[in-house]
């Protein structure tokens, strides 16, 4: 088995949810895994001197208009979120302490996430919200509570962050194909010709 | 016939390149004429508070290999120039003295200028080399040497760029379609579908 494709995002990132909604259909067509790394835009901004594509006149509405155009583009739900941008510290916290147990689910939970904050308007800044979102999954809200608060998933977070500014990610989404890097949901279709030709 | 696709563009933009040598064959499947307005990315930077995405060290060795790669995706040959980015008022000058007389030919020298720069490492941001790529089109160099220092050449792309900003357009390569805006050599893509579904 090839390589598995790292994915970078940020919960607050809709071009992130959209790629959460296509990447692993994409890998799968070429017979590959895809590892999923949510991380904070906000610390990685803070190395490059980037900023959220937002807040600034001009391209704000530029901006709101291509994420919905992007969204119809790819096929995926979108509506954007009453409260936007967002601090996606407390769904990174419970994604991670899912991934420990079972990588698997902590996709679902992503993709869950996700949904409630772009289709169903759910402010998964609130831990609350997070946990309710994982409740509706089956899992067990006061484990997810304290899992939010346990100082050893808050490190686990801190550590994964920082490993992904190491590899080099600084926008959301990043993926990371064998050693070939690619930013954006726009370049998926670049993936899929290099999974397809083993590079170009 | 529908109404002209407006196409922007600053002649130091990697991305800018790659749209010319794509857009009037893809609007032509579709009916469309596209007209062509080259602007100073820096003057609508200093609105917007945006940047050259080059100069940032995290952010720099990805966009010099994207350049390379987005070219070849889209099947465009490509050498990043040893001095990059460029002041593009030079090649500006030009086409906008010869778009006033023939637009046509004004396109021709864009791709001419774009492709001295970007195939084979001619320093266009100097004027003498702008005038050797319009001399080898057949034009007149004393009569683009001119042209360059006109002080009517000149107010007349001042007032071009205050247009284009006034636009909207922010990024290069930047296009409106009928009222629609894009931005990217990657969106092209919905460009496409945008033409071929009259919008989705």
């Amino acid at each position: 088995m090839a390589t598995p494709i790292d994915f970078y995002f940020d919960f607050s990132s809709p071009y992130g949810y959209i790629a959460a909604e296509k990447i692993d259909a994409l890998a799968a067509r070429h017979g590959r895994e895809v590892r999923w790394h949510p991380f904070l835009l906000g610390i990685a901004h803070k190395v490059t001197g980037g900023h959220a594509p937002i807040g600034v006149a001009l391209k704000d509405q530029y901006y709101k208009n291509d994420f919905k155009r992007s969204a119809r583009f790819h096929g995926v739900k979108f509506r954007l979120p009453s409260k936007f941008p967002i601090a996606s510290v407390a769904p990174s916290r419970a994604f991670y302490w899912l991934d420990a147990k079972d990588p698997a689910r902590a996709k679902e939970l992503a993709l869950a996430l996700y949904r409630a904050f772009y289709v169903d308007d759910v402010d998964i800044s609130d831990p609350e919200k997070v946990i309710g979102v994982c409740a509706k999954l089956g899992l067990n809200a006061e484990e997810v509570r304290a899992s939010i608060n346990n100082p050893a998933i808050k490190e686990l977070f801190k550590t994964e962050v920082d490993r992904v500014i190491a590899r080099g990610a600084f926008g959301s989404p990043y993926f990371i194909v064998d050693d070939e890097h690619f930013w954006g949901v726009d370049r998926l279709d670049q993936i899929e010709r290099w999974l397809a030709k083993g590079g170009f």
